[in-house]
């Protein structure tokens, strides 16, 4: 397993934090965001998924990822 | 038919919108939520809906109503 930090913009409540943790989840990787500080956390096996693949989930949710 | 605005606080982004506004559809009042003003112009029959029960269904999505 691999973990990596992403640094998220336009998180605002918890509805994006459901949306962003649920796309992660569907994906297959698991997700935790820290809405304080426009982070989420993810872990995923890097034999299936790529960080690009990551990023994308997350990006089609609404978020620029830095 | 009868007209009320009310202010909200605590929407923060178009999820938060679609929560107030899908409750207000579901006890049969249309609203229409500005985002930038954090405030609810509802449109609602009188005769079927009170103010009090609006406010309740926007509060029970998490937000406050002054």
């Amino acid at each position: 397993m691999q973990n990596v930090t992403l640094k998220v913009a336009g998180m605002s409540c918890n509805h994006c934090v459901n949306s962003v943790e649920g796309a992660l989840k569907t994906i297959g990787a698991s997700g935790k965001v820290d809405l304080a500080n426009g982070t989420v956390h993810v872990e995923f096996d890097e034999n299936k998924l790529t960080q690009e693949a990551i990023k994308e989930a997350i990006e089609e949710q609404g978020y620029d990822v830095n």
